[in-house]
């Protein structure tokens, strides 16, 4: 089953306001193994919702509308519904008591246009809404469902439970759902793409999506089966198939960040790691220690920005940083060497070269280990930002492969 | 002029995405009058995205479409607005070529499904992308406009400015704008918005945004009129009295971030700074040199994570140490004065705390100037990173009021 949720209110197309009940309601859907396959924000537009609606109606079994079900002209979501799906409405008896009963709690008389939340689709079953005047709606033809739901979070959410998710569970298969994780560093997603298409397009159940960020690729499967052993044999078929191809390039199964994964990587050797940053000014100890619990193998580092605390912190000596300047193989192996030493730890990292100006994107990256230092020229593009933050990914896989 | 945005991307629609690009493009169209009046994200999904595009076109006079412009089959976003529009694509020998160099520039040969990425709408015009392979195209047509962007904000962010915004302004009525830009930092949204809803809420004209993020809020007022001289005589009536409730909280007129003002008043001044911290791990560090041009003031830094660290590279006593821990007002101000003679800074910050378990929230910031050492105490709330973040707004703007 595909699931569509539309929200309805121009206060929430402004520059800073989040839908956040499609986010909770994806949340819920996905767990029964319905998928979202279209979101949208509508203002206060009749004829604008009734065509979205018309539109979600016409592509997907579930159509969730959020919002909208006030007693003011601005509630367009009724009747957009009712002229959408060509229903008419009446005015619901139980409703009206609802409304009456909740206004009398309050000490309130209701006013002429509260009425218009007593309004109920013909055919529609009126869904109870304990915190609020409006009460939802389900209606269901022909196989397919279109839900009425108010917009304030605190009276939608206690509804999903109560009413939604028992309805949607009766209408669906029995189905299992496994899942598989990959996380992929350091190869463009066009070449991703290239290398593992061949396999994922061949199959749409596990169904195959790619997340690509900086230097960083997710690729997830999620297999839904009668049976769990069904789930697991599609994946291993589709999944090892996709990871022989992309090899060591993978450097995690469980949706660990590549800081993470050194960290178990660490801990697990009872080994330790200092920095030595110029070109990354600290991204690359903050990442680390970005991790809960990163005290326990992150021995510290040095920033060292100007030439003279290249020498004074790390000896990186006078000669190397004349005769080679501070960005070359040398002074990045100078760099790790004397963090290494100096922080007593048993690996270091360094980073140096340029994030902007005429050189811009050529770095070294060192690597001091308990048998020797190494270091690796990058050429890397991008503004500063992606600069920095993919010196800190090459310099982190390195680790990690030096660990693993 | 009514805008609708569609983001096409099948990884939007989970519980946890948040489409960001359409929040940064209805600022954009709100700053130059146009109102968003829908938003849909949809999965990458031809049809479904066709009749989108469809619906979107027949109501709004601006469609713009983030996402999908990718090389491989599942970019759906060029052959649905075609198929939406009923116009042909064709192989743009520019677009094309800009794909080889861009290519060549990373010493990498495109695939043959680069070649999708050089498809453009008949009539439509190519927009340079300079942070990525896929141009965006602008096609009109009657009056109506529809716009394709790359979903990467760092590919669209730029593009908007170039781009889109001049062709824009270019279609609209002339109308004058004038904003202002105050950037605030260390008080609480709800807090700020009690101060001053008594005044910006009696204008519609400038209209006021307010933008929230840990630790720093921005206020945007924006006034549209026939002429400059009464947009800034409307501006300077409603910012004049924003201004002097907030005092001197706001660190910034000019949309400058905290190490951006930092960076100037240091440059002005002719001084320098150094860190020395352990909370937060090179977040500090790393914020100072995402400025451009840092290397003219930060001398450098010290991570020390370790009281061994902590010791021998910063010269915290032993004493202090165990009669007071690591985290604390005097361990705090020996980092800081120590980081500030090791270093030759003429300022240097320091912080400790603890960022999780039992005391998460508990940090001391030092600060060490040419005529002293300070430290402070914060008790901070939130998660692991927002206590780092917070450490850094706070040593930062404490450093901004020494300089100031």
């Amino acid at each position: 089953m595909n699931a569509e949720i539309i929200a309805v209110g121009s206060e929430m197309l402004t520059p800073d306001k989040i839908d956040t009940n499609s986010l909770y309601l994806t949340q819920e859907l996905n767990t029964l193994g319905i998928e979202v396959v279209a979101k949208c924000i509508v203002g206060d537009d009749r004829v604008r919702l009734t065509d979205a609606i018309r539109a979600a109606w016409a592509h997907s079994e579930l159509v969730i509308l959020t919002g909208g079900l006030g007693p003011t002209e601005d509630d367009v979501t009724r009747d957009a519904a009712a002229a959408a799906l060509a229903v008419a409405m009446h005015e619901d008896a139980e409703a009206w008591q609802a409304v009456l009963d909740r206004f009398k709690k309050f000490g309130r008389t209701p006013t002429e246009n509260n009425r218009r939340q007593a309004f109920i689709l013909d055919g529609a079953d009126r869904l109870p809404n304990p915190n609020g005047t409006a009460p939802g709606q389900w209606f269901q033809r022909d196989g397919r469902v279109l839900v009425m739901l108010p917009g304030p979070p605190r009276e939608l959410k206690p509804m999903v439970p109560a009413e939604i998710v028992p309805r949607l569970t009766a209408l669906l298969p029995p189905l299992v759902i496994r899942t598989r994780w990959y996380r992929v560093s350091l190869i463009g997603e066009s070449d991703l793409d290239a290398l593992i298409a061949p396999i994922y397009t061949k199959y749409t159940n596990p169904a195959t999506t790619i997340l690509a960020a900086a230097g960083d690729i997710d690729i997830h499967l999620r297999a839904r089966c009668a049976t769990a052993e069904e789930a697991e044999t599609l994946l291993a078929e589709v999944g090892d198939a996709i990871a022989q191809v992309i090899g060591d390039k993978i450097y995690s199964t469980n949706g660990d960040a590549l800081e993470q994964v050194i960290g178990k990587l660490l801990i697990a050797r009872g080994q330790s790691v200092a920095v030595a940053e110029s070109i990354t000014g600290g991204m690359l100890g903050q990442l680390i220690t970005s991790v809960p619990g990163s005290s326990a193998y992150f021995r510290g580092g040095f920033l060292t920005y100007t030439n003279e605390m290249k020498e004074s912190l790390l000896g990186v000596p006078t000669e190397t940083l004349k005769s080679m300047s501070a960005v070359s193989e040398d002074a990045a192996k100078a760099m790790a060497a004397g963090a290494r030493e100096r922080s007593g730890a048993d690996y270091a990292l360094s980073t140096t070269g340029y994030a902007d100006a005429d050189q811009a994107g050529l770095v070294y990256v060192g690597l001091a280990t308990p048998s020797g230092v190494h270091s690796r020229k990058l050429q890397l593009t991008g503004d500063r930002h992606r600069v920095r933050s993919m010196t800190c990914v090459n310099a982190l896989d390195w680790l990690r492969r030096a660990l693993a």
